[in-house]
């Protein structure tokens, strides 16, 4: 009999109504013959709700503490969702992170999974015909203390289960209807795409797709878990995440991202040392900075290098401060903070064994009267920083170079 | 090292400033010294938000689940609670009834408990100098299922840590400052009581007081747990619920008490068989229906007997379809409803070895021109059945009768 792991997020368990909603699709997997785990994340703002109660007490709150507060949000949503498939006729049985020992690490707030360790118990229930409702985001240390696993931690204890159980398919139900070429709301012409492999969603995320946090899908992608992207609100089938197929790298791109409010450090002319870029990125990894591209590294007849890289804008405040005490430490002559500038990329892993994607960009680039300010490259990547009012035009210029909106005779 | 217990209801933690009040008491009695542990309610009206949302999804939400959405509240509270005395300036830590493992039975929302199985965990914290807070209320059963210990849990939950590690005493902060010889906002010139007996609150609870639950005062009693209830809005002493002494015994009558909403049901002239009441009891039982007095049984000269019993007027549809059915099945030729009855009682453990105590209830009661419908009797109490409109005025007589304004010379 198949299995398959049904995740829910906060919009789609938001109220009465959609919590029925998503109730009648598990009830509906298990009477077509599944065994369904349903996972849920807390009900909409219900998470702010807590963390609001939380600063109302203390603008510092106790990490464990606060993980222990945040929990029963989700402990909330699987207890309403059993009641709910209840309702709709079928057998339920809710259970949270700690019911199903599914251990963690103690790094309260950003936990990371170490086992499930009461497969048993879920396995039992789903024997006996239940479908089983374990609350997202949550897990225990080795002492029973709560652990929250950060952002996207519903997604990441879905695919969890999915690889400790085996489960033919995970279902990420989320308020979009799956992965697009490029984001419609910029490019009206970009195509849903029916499946799309791990390393492409990876960049894709990390170029700002919000569907799904990388974490989730390193973790699919290490135990090869089929994930299923799809609406909550319709019953078209969505993107598939899955391990590459030959058929798929005949698609030499698969989609096109923008990156917005990025902002650009240039650390300008220091005296060239062997350990200069060592030195200044190990500052900024201490002071927990997260470093976008580091985009050029020049070198200047007068013996002085330069050294750029982007970051976050909201990030700026704290890259200023480091900025400063970097350029007093290390010799740089000046800083300069460019707060408008924008990434636009293509990805795709057929791009490993097809040449020409990037003179092709950069011509699409050009016709469109976008001017390339620097170049990053990854083995399935492409991306060009650029004046952020050029973004929209210059997604919509690649979008059209590559004519993603039509679907190739390969696959996709 | 003493050990102090202190139990904050719903109220006393209802909002950011009231649990900083809490933790500001706690975090006060740690610093004197003492090894303190804090039992919290669901904030305010938490349990009924959370029980509307189960009603938002179905009538009739399976125990279990509710039980699972209801332990959520006060683990809200026990978070929050940790943050506010970190804020203070004292260590804490929460814990759930799960990580304690206060283990209870299966009998969902009104699980009884069977033991605390962590007290290791609990003295190590507070050997550390912790404060440790836990959820009131909840615990979970063999299998981890979360259950809650339905009315009164949380004092349960209370008691029950400081019969387990044998605190000095447990603190029950709550809305009212303590126990009065009568309702005050009755009898306005009733007194608080610095100490009573178990048995002598135990009556009192049953004749309506709501300050604590009798089952919380039945397991502080068989543990000889010092139960201190007094106010979250001030420091002055409260009323102390002990095992009775030689002293307390010189004390007739400790206090009185009114006990509106009753209704009387009388079935009438049934041919008398020996096993008629029980019939009848068995029957009033098996429909979950809880007798508040057994009146009277007499026996007429036709070989016919009445029954009559009181119950809550809220019971009162129940009864009358129980009734109907009674007078069919066993003869009874009519019912009779009255539904404005009404119990003044006085409660004293000293009854026991003092006679005289109904002569002067009823002398009272006469000299105010209440009539006596009806009189029950138990070792350390005596209820008269009375009309209910003269409730008030009965309380008030009695009252003054015994002189209860009066502190007595010996205690209390």
């Amino acid at each position: 009999m198949s299995l398959v792991v049904q995740k829910f997020g906060g919009s789609s368990v938001a109220n009465a109504e959609r919590i029925h909603r998503a109730a009648g699709r598990a009830s509906a997997a298990r009477r077509a013959g599944k065994r369904v785990i349903v996972v849920v994340s807390a009900m909409g703002d219900e998470t702010d709700r807590l963390i609001d109660l939380a600063h109302q007490i203390t603008p510092s709150p106790s990490r464990r503490e606060l993980d222990q507060l945040l929990a029963t949000g989700e402990q909330v949503s699987i207890a309403l969702m059993a009641m709910a498939i209840h309702h709709a006729g079928c057998d339920a049985t809710s259970l949270t992170g700690g019911q199903i020992a599914l251990r963690t690490n103690r790094a309260f707030g950003r936990a990371r999974i170490r086992e499930i360790a009461q497969r048993e118990r879920i396995d039992r229930l789903l024997d006996a015909g239940q479908i089983v409702i374990v609350a997202g985001f949550q897990g225990i240390d080795e002492e029973s203390n709560v652990t929250t696993l950060g952002r996207g931690g519903s997604d990441t204890t879905a695919v969890a289960l999915a690889a400790a159980l085996a489960a033919d398919e995970c279902e990420i139900y989320t308020d979009v209807d799956g992965i697009y070429t490029a984001d419609p709301r910029i490019v009206p012409a970009a195509r849903k795409l029916d499946a799309i492999a791990y390393d492409e969603m990876l960049e894709l995320a990390a170029l700002g797709a919000q569907v799904m946090h990388s974490r989730s899908i390193e973790l699919a992608n290490n135990y090869n878990v089929v994930v299923h992207v799809r609406s909550s609100f319709s019953d078209v089938p969505g993107t598939r995440i899955v391990q590459e197929t030959q058929a798929m790298e005949k698609v030499v791109v698969r989609g096109a991202a923008l990156k917005r409010d990025l902002a650009r450090i240039s650390l300008l002319a220091a005296p060239v040392s062997a350990g200069l870029a060592a030195a200044v990125f190990a500052r900024i990894s201490e002071a927990g900075l997260v470093v976008d591209d580091i985009i050029q590294n020049v070198q200047h007849a007068d013996g002085t290098t330069n050294i750029s890289f982007t970051i976050a804008v909201d990030d700026i405040g704290e890259a200023r401060g480091l900025a400063a005490i970097l350029s007093l430490e290390l010799g740089f002559r000046a800083v300069e903070i460019d707060q408008e500038v924008a990434k636009v990329s293509v990805v795709g892993i057929g791009m490993r064994s097809h040449t020409g994607v990037a003179a092709m960009m950069f011509d699409a680039l050009s016709k469109a009267g976008v001017t390339i300010e620097n170049i990053s490259t990854s083995e399935i990547v492409i991306g060009c920083i650029i004046r952020r009012n050029d973004g929209e035009r210059a997604l919509q210029a690649i979008h059209d170079a590559f004519g993603l909106e039509r679907k190739p005779a390969a696959a996709n």
